[in-house]
């Protein structure tokens, strides 16, 4: 029981001798079951919540090999004062649209037509733009978020500058009704591959089916079928806990979440998507603090025709968590130990 | 070698003592092996994975800051049957023409000219505007997945509704052919810049040369030409494992990976882009689902011309991770010190 | 004192023995007072950083639900030689218009109008495009990087080949001045919603008041107008370190980082974005490799007028921070008792 190792063995050997720490048992029940009941906790939350909940002995990656393609379909017709009567399909109303991963689908739109260079008044929205007299419109000025270049009159009867511009400016009166309405009954095809490179692990939420019909005519639905990526438009927006008749007439953005949380150890067939809906422009208090649009040109000619769709933006984010298998049992097995 | 300090000298100076644990040496040559064994497996394992092997002592940066700018050069002569022959440049084949980091390029087409707002049949590879007889279309109903609005006339002739759409409706036949073929002959020129706003670092993956010309005239090559940022497109595709030929008849989606893996301890010099290619839409069994289309409108009045261009899609995308100066070693030395 | 328990007690009474380590006591101040300041500095280490800096204590969630709106207002008249006067408002200078979280504002443009298919020389600028004789231009290939298809001519007055493409062939003189150069008073709003769906906490970084007035003619300043979302570009560009007219004439790519670093404990008013502005296209040398371009097309017939807009690449980033109330104290605390 000596505490040095003799020094005439030589410090190689004394290298070789075990060094464990003495103890006191103290024969205390109470304290003892204490004790033994600490030991189990935390026995219990390394089992539990470490291993069986966390799955700590994993390894994760978090795949940036994703692709998502998106396909519109559906036609309506809409019919306004200024143009007539038109026929909606997706290469209209989908804005890009080629396929991409962010998205807008016009449900609305306010028309300017026959917009040609010249002079005008200001609208009476524009702070900037209005006037009292002449001397508020300084010649050569820029109208501050307005239309155009101050030419230095003040028209009384609007009580706004007169500016060069596209005339007639843009006419912006508050929509009251979506003239797409019928956009609820659009669907979204969405598909989306990922890519675990280290794992060699690569899935799409395409069904994998040699039905063809069903990947025709299917509609996403929680319960009944939740492996069909095609999704109508008002089902989406409900199912954030909106109303898509009033989305369409001041626009609104919606999130699909795709989230693939894929236990790798399992079989392939149990890693699928889970989808979650939530609309991404609403403040804590509920209120849409305003709509979403923005002007396109229809003809670039000295005659153009300003259009402002009021859209709904779709956002599709594949988030993607993978578990394989790896060890990271030493950590943990040290801990059981130390105790 | 009292457990507890005398409590004449106060609290204060018991305070000053220094406690230790008590040992037992255990002079055991075979636990006494095993045991330096163990820890000389711990030193191992601390300084070669670590230290040498995850450069545990650095500080690393995950910089969200980089840039990514595309330029696509090439041209192509196609010779369709609707519109005879038209010389493909890349502002007609890229789409977005602007220099994104996601773009398309066209591969493919079909083209559907002359549309006009009308009546006719939908197109029988719609489940939805099948019928038997008018019953089966009901009026002002639109058809799911479809082109138009039924009717309520049944066409016998076809066995679908007669809807009104934009007339004829698209022409979708399997393509067999690549109108674009040529298109493996396009460059991509990537300009990606990176900044580590904590390191205050920043650097580009085009070669710094005086050389003007080796920047028009180079292409990229792991071997030859590693810090050329040109890309010859069927090169691309062919290190992804696939043919261009193939792809570009269906049309797919690559994914162009820049790794930026910088160690700032080293010289700026050594600090340079690894590039890897790989293809995005394939399923585990190397099954590619189906092509990559979307649809386009040539014109905007009551004729229009419908294009369907079957596009490969590429995505560049920049991961960066740098490792810089900085102590973690506390950590590391305090798990030394324990064992 | 027994080192090991009575095997006559039995195993199950020996469990609930407490077992503790024996420890030496050594009355020598200098060991004891360096003891106990390694101790202050541990205890110091883990309150003052742990807790107090890094606030160990909170859960942190990286929000991935954000929404990035974008609108620009502004005018201004471009006069050039080509097509005369033009009045380019957000509707033609802005790409792509729909209010992306990407998005190119043109400063300035070279026209190459009136461009048919047709024969003539290559541009001098494109290596493969030059010869000395006939034999340099092969029939039918293609010039790599140029702008046609070879007819098998050289031009001895150009030094090029005779091509077939889109002529007269882009005229690339290098930009002097800018002609957009009144885009600095252009005004960017941008609207950015964050969400912590783990938390149930949501905000925009547009000031929440009742004067509507105020962000219609506000303009940001981090010292008089914080939590004004709208930004002129001249301004923008300034704050990067540059200045707005040697951008303008050649482009570059700016970066706008919003940045919410919340602290959910404390009240919702005080989780406010903090904007920073970077340029994104630079060298470590403070040197601008190149400018910023890309090419479209405005008219899409035979004829056809190809623009070269020099643009600023504006990218917002949303970066989320969030910390709410958590517990990630015990991990502490346990290091705590064991010095």
């Amino acid at each position: 029981m000596g505490v040095t190792a003799p020094l005439s063995r030589g410090f190689f050997f004394s290298l070789l001798n075990y060094k464990t720490e003495k103890y006191v048992i103290a024969e205390n029940r109470r304290i003892g079951i204490l004790f033994r009941l600490y030991q189990l906790a935390v026995l219990g939350y390394i089992i539990g919540w470490v291993f069986v909940v966390k799955k700590g002995y994993q390894e994760r990656e978090e795949a940036i090999q994703t692709s998502v393609i998106t396909k519109l379909k559906g036609v309506t017709l809409a019919n306004s004062s200024e143009t007539g009567l038109y026929l909606w399909s997706a290469e209209d109303y989908v804005i890009p649209p080629n396929g991409e991963q962010v998205f807008f689908v016009v449900t609305n739109y306010i028309e300017t037509p026959n917009q040609r260079l010249g002079f005008c008044a200001e609208s009476f929205k524009v702070p900037n733009g209005r006037c009292q007299s002449d001397d508020d419109c300084i010649e050569g000025e820029t109208v501050i978020s307005g239309h155009g270049i101050k030419t230095g009159l003040c028209y009384n009867s609007t009580g706004t500058c007169e500016i060069q511009a596209w005339c007639p400016v843009e006419y912006s009166k508050t929509p009251t009704e979506a003239l797409l309405s019928n956009a609820e009954n659009f669907t979204i095809y969405i598909k989306n591959f990922i890519r675990f490179p280290k794992f060699e692990f690569s899935k799409s939420n395409v069904l994998e089916t040699s039905d063809r019909n069903y990947l025709k005519s299917c509609s996403y639905d929680k319960e009944h079928h939740p492996y069909c990526p095609i999704f109508r438009i008002g089902d989406l927006i409900s199912w954030t806990g909106h109303d898509f008749q009033d989305m369409a007439v001041k626009g609104g953005s919606v999130g699909i979440l795709i989230e693939w949380n894929c236990d790798l150890d399992k079989d392939s067939s149990r890693c699928n998507p889970q989808y979650s809906f939530t609309r991404l422009d609403m403040n804590m208090n509920n209120s849409i603090t305003s709509g979403y649009n923005f002007r396109c040109i229809f003809k670039k000619n000295s005659i153009r025709q300003l259009t402002s769709p009021t859209a709904g933006k779709f956002n599709i984010i594949p988030t993607i968590i993978a578990i394989g298998s790896g060890v990271a049992l030493l950590g943990a097995v040290s801990n059981l130990l130390k105790y």
